[in-house]
């Protein structure tokens, strides 16, 4: 299969670059577009270098598949060309998520929406992936009606920029000397800050209001009710989450947790004598969720709380991505042009 | 009036007779202890050295306020013998806050229960005081019913050596070098975990509970329901807490906002348009508590969210001690032995 990234210079594009090599997919031809400014940079594909080229005005971009991790104005304005061309897109952006012909799939749950798509499906926001993969199964089981979700983001987030700015922030924290933040308003070294996204009317900023709309979309729950405060905190990769879920019915923590230990793509971290449990540093890297503190809610008879962190730039968006182009060969390439 | 700091050295001892000089407290005489070890040490008292003692075996420190921020255990075994000798004890530390005799005080909150103390008075846990600021005159004006609490503890809750270690690890990790957490079970670089507190058969830790049963003695309110995930993060002085509460009538963002912004010891902080909120490097050094993300809970009709921080050290332990005392003087020294 010819496959063609867009945005394979950045965070995420050079995670799908190992990832697709990592997990032998089945690549025939590659085509790696980026920026005019990075075009003609060459980037690695499984120790083979590859020259980054400018996305071609006409758009085509000679592939079957393309995955598109170039932000959200570049995805709008061009993923329907590219789909016009004959390619399934894979948009890791916000553009298509909302669409109403768009899927907007995380593959461990509703992989079947796969089948129904118009050229583009829509790879969802990081902290929603991650929640999912916890909120799903649980959903599946018991009946979600509603969640509450206090996030720590990791600067990935903001990209390769994003871990720069760490980096660079904490070393001038630590060395006491001045440094201004480029990508973030505040400073991020030793801080936290309410995610950097425009807040609405209603007080929630977008990245809470992604949680809210597309777990609708994504579980077939027009009326599931998500209040979620999103927070940025100093660390690299992995986001983690604290939530509370209500269900149709009481739910105990051993049927949680029996729910958990078998969903696909989790892996249970819940050592109470250990005091183990999820935690970024152990989440970076890793395709699986990391899930524990799993109990029932002392504020709400019959619900559940947990906590999980899982790798933002992996799970949270080339992995997905990757999960999806490989459910759409598993089920036979359906639907497209 | 002669005082006495048990534990002198420590991060909280340090804020205390920074607090004690800074608010011109009417200090007389003062007396510094600490352990065995530290004993001999010179400290500062307003420009003045002062040498520190070790704790007399007779429980008498010759003070008529004791200020105890030395340990459970040292509370424990010696707040009552203190108290006998003639002193006021503001207790810092856990060992009596749920003792039926001990009044709980967060002054803005319930100043009137130090009337009835019986040479004892308690400083409730950090977080505690820093979510009762802003949930208490929202109890005042609506009935809280509930709350769910996602903590953002930062390293000064494990003292003086929780601030070194997040220096130290830090800097290793940004060098590469290898670096062994000996304070947190977990490294603490670029990294989170659940409090490092025990946890119980319910799947709470110690601090999860205390917030629990302490806001219920504090507030009054024996069936108050709370649910906390208290989680530790890489920032130095300040805790932050994502809250969502339910009340006995519906409360717009409006009426809430209206509550914390006559709310004594609060600030607000809550500027949507510019996306500036509480962050604990604002809040770090500061004597209020920043509040704001004030908003109706888009899980549950007619309750409420918001975010907060304040300085742990300070609010959190140290001034809200002081405060205590100052309430005490302020009531005419009631009660006592």
């Amino acid at each position: 299969m010819n496959i063609a990234i867009v945005g394979s210079t950045g965070a995420v594009g050079q995670e799908l670059r190992q990832l697709l090599h990592e997990r032998s997919f089945p690549v025939t031809g590659v085509r790696f577009f980026s920026s005019p400014r990075s075009a003609g940079k060459q980037v690695d594909f499984g120790g083979t270098s590859v020259t980054v080229e400018a996305l071609p005005e006409d758009g085509n971009l000679g592939a079957e598949l393309v995955f598109s991790s170039a932000g959200g104005s570049v995805a709008k304005a061009h993923a329907r060309a590219w789909a016009e061309h004959g390619a399934l897109v894979v948009d890791n952006t916000s553009a298509w998520r909302m669409d109403p012909n768009t899927p907007l799939v995380v593959p461990e749950v509703n992989a079947d929406a796969i089948d129904t798509h118009a050229g583009i499906i829509a790879n969802p926001n990081c902290s929603t992936i991650l929640a999912l993969m916890a909120l799903a199964p649980l959903h599946r089981a018991f009946g979600l009606t509603r969640a509450t979700v206090a996030t720590y983001q990791a600067v990935s987030g903001a990209g390769a920029k994003g871990l720069d700015e760490l980096t660079r922030m904490t070393r001038a924290a630590l060395d006491g000397t001045p440094a201004e933040p480029e990508v973030f308003e505040h400073s991020v070294a030793f801080n936290l800050f309410s995610h950097d996204s425009d807040v609405g009317e209603d007080g929630y900023n977008v990245e809470e209001r992604k949680l809210l709309l597309e777990s609708r979309k994504i579980l077939g729950v027009p009326d599931l009710a998500v209040s979620a405060t999103c927070v940025r905190v100093p660390t690299y990769r992995a986001h983690a989450e604290a939530i509370h879920a209500a269900f149709e019915r009481p739910v105990s923590d051993d049927e949680a947790r029996a729910v958990l230990a078998s969903a696909p793509g989790v892996t249970l971290v819940d050592d109470r004598a250990g005091n183990r449990f999820p935690m970024p540093l152990d989440a970076s890297g890793q395709d699986n969720v990391l899930v524990g503190r799993i109990r029932e809610d002392a504020s709400l008879p019959g619900g559940i709380a947990l906590f999980l962190a899982g790798d933002q730039i992996r799970k949270g968006a080339a992995l997905n991505a990757v999960q999806i182009a490989e459910a759409w060969l598993e089920r036979g390439r359906p639907g497209g042009r």
